[in-house]
């Protein structure tokens, strides 16, 4: 290709390499745009099966893939490791925090979610939540440390305090981090301890709001707070942690000493709506015209968990993969209609699937629409679809294989601790 | 069984899962020992594959595995995930990092080995050696990272020190992992970087004494030289490296800008010699009496890398799994004779069975005495050996399936950068 014909190209920069920014990537295929995906990491990150990774059933490399691997067929496409800073979209220009500049003709921003502790920032030290690689791998290394120094510590409140597992928010992260964590305790760990009964350990759920998995109907609900207490979690439910330190935690006017406390309980969208100068939400998700645009940059589009999209019925769309995958393919198709001369607005219309969650062995709720599912039933539901969507044969095999180990001979096949350099 | 039949069983402890340590647990099964299995890490790791997960071909997962699960039907041990921090030889008692003290009747130390920067302490922090999976992590990173850097950076100066891999260091660890490294170069990762050409690389293996890999017979470490340097490695024989710091390193009179600087040089025992009071040789590995007990105390054992032992010809014993195995499986056999009441000494023999290295794709060498092998053939029985005495099927299946992945998909399935914490 001739020099001249690359310059031509109309430059789209796409800022992160999650399912939005990815599927907008993989949907622009063969339009002859000049495409760079930036990440301040190397891979996408399959979120759904994150927990698994930090609960010893799932290794890291099962869940994770180099961007530039994935799209190294792609000749249109340029992949660049990197943190943006900042946009400017006076000039169409991002820029990264070396102070690198990287024009554009069109930009999508598709930077996610972090943890929110609801201005409790100290928490943070002591609850880490679960959205990185990094996170699972300290999630494990908590889990697994307190049960070795279980083993060595004297009978008495500090081994108590050791076998006590707090889990706060009983989103869908909450409920299949704690089904698992118990599932250790109960039935993978005892016959590996000589000092301790790993089933001594309290494994706690505790929600602010009145149930657990509230975006279910109330009947999956309901069965999904059964399982989850059939499997030895003990549920709180009403209950608003007001303090988290080092020792433990407090709910109202109790205080739990516990070593090990994971949030799931809040998230907060990415610094993107600071850098464009929109106007965001609470969750400081980014305010977008119906076809997904910043209002007054139509160049400029906002995907995923970092934009506030509702659907046709006004109810706000999910942070979900499948509803990030729709609004990068959404984007993709603006842009490959504008190319084509075509300027008209084309709004976002999010399909819901479905909803699945599971809960630890066996058990997971599935509610599609007119069709709830739960048991064992839902749970070979998830399977199926979870492995299906994962990328590359190697994954799907290895997942499968470690899920095999996990379920039927009961090994986990990822308990590593590994802790970090120096 | 009784209280007091515990208590009158004779008490093992046994310091470090390596090969050594584990092998010892494993051959007293059934002696009806009180055995402590005492460890820093969790894990009982691989390490003759390590460099694989260093070099994207393997996931730490498929080379490691939980002691305690690996030991979970043996009644008869305790694992404690714990450090070691001295030995009271007069009272038999070992002492932990967190002052707690464990009495013993026999005492095993094997504690292996860690780098030796020879005195240079500073190229630590520029040259990681290999020894623990977070080596790896650490190695596989700063691999990858030079690469995403290369690909950010213009034409220049920076841009080929980003491209420059130096080994020092061409005995089996260091030929292995320049191996790879130019494998990665020259044939994996050419079609993801669309800014560098990733075989503009230098890769290159740097080595004080006059031949790489110079525990095998001369032909043998000939065809080594000659298949690195058809893989595009760079050998530099007989040359010492002067100075390593962040923006190179030092050969001589040359000067060599590079960013990534990997230490396979040099090894220093644990410091078991110290907490024993023990004469110990110039590597600090302690001069055990003929039984592999320490002269004085015939109740307290030194074995694999951290012993200094040689075979009856008077040659040293190599630092290598075999030798470290057949230590453990001694002491075991010598505890077993004095609970019949045999106190008879019995001198260590090691049986060496060859000794096997390779050199990236399809290429390897072994050494069987009479018998020498390379090429394609030795790689095939190198590759068969190593998935033989990997431990469980899990890892049998996951790493064939990785090296069938790597080799005949040229998709390298463990290409993730992880950070530390914070």
């Amino acid at each position: 290709m001739a020099e001249t014909e690359i310059r031509d190209r109309h430059r789209l920069v796409v800022v992160g390499g999650g399912f939005g920014g990815l599927q907008c990537v993989k949907s622009l295929r063969g339009a002859g745009l000049d495409i760079t995906l930036i990440d301040r990491r190397n891979h996408h990150l399959f979120q759904p099966l994150l927990y698994q990774a930090a609960t010893t059933i799932l290794s890291p490399a099962e869940i994770a893939w180099p961007l530039r691997q994935m799209l190294r067929g792609r000749e249109d496409v340029t992949t660049l490791m990197a943190e943006v800073s900042d946009v400017d979209v006076t000039v169409r220009e991002i820029v990264l925090t070396d102070g690198a500049r990287l024009g554009y003709d069109s930009l999508v921003l598709a930077t996610g979610a972090r943890h929110s502790y609801f201005g409790n920032d100290t928490w943070a030290d002591h609850a880490p939540g679960l959205k990185t690689l990094e996170d699972a791998t300290r999630i494990r290394r908590m889990i697994l440390t307190a049960f070795e120094r279980a083993e060595r510590l004297p009978e008495g409140e500090a081994r108590r305090a050791a076998l006590t597992f707090a889990v706060i928010g009983a989103g869908p992260t909450g409920a299949e981090l704690v089904g698992i964590i118990a599932e250790l305790a109960h039935r993978i760990l005892p016959r590996d301890f000589r000092r301790i009964d790993t089933r001594d350990a309290r494994v706690m759920l505790i929600e602010a709001g009145d149930r657990v998995l509230s975006a279910f109907p109330d009947t999956l609900s309901d069965y999904a707070a059964g399982a989850l207490a059939a499997q030895g979690v003990e549920l709180r439910t009403g209950m608003a942690v007001t303090a988290i330190d080092e020792t433990g935690i407090t709910i109202g006017a109790e205080r739990i000493a516990c070593d090990t406390v994971l949030w799931a309980a809040g998230v907060q969208a990415s610094r993107a709506g600071g850098w464009l100068g929109a106007e965001v939400d609470r969750a400081g998700r980014v305010h977008v015209a119906p076809d997904l645009s910043v209002p007054g940059h139509p160049e400029v589009f906002v995907i995923g968990d970092t934009a506030a999209v509702s659907d046709a019925a006004g109810t706000p769309v999910p942070g979900i993969a499948p509803a990030a995958k729709q609004m990068g393919a959404h984007v993709a198709k603006i842009l490959q209609a504008r190319l084509r001369g075509n300027d008209a607005p084309d709004p976002f219309r999010y399909a819901h699937a479905g909803s699945l969650a599971t809960l630890g062995r066996s058990a997971a709720i599935a509610d599609f629409g007119r069709l709830h599912l739960r048991g064992a039933l839902a749970w070979w539901v998830w399977g199926i679809a979870h492995i299906f969507f994962l990328i590359g044969n190697r994954s799907r095999i290895s997942v499968a294989l470690s899920w095999l180990w996990s379920y039927a001979i009961r090994k986990n096949a990822a308990r590593l601790i590994t802790r970090p350099d120096r």
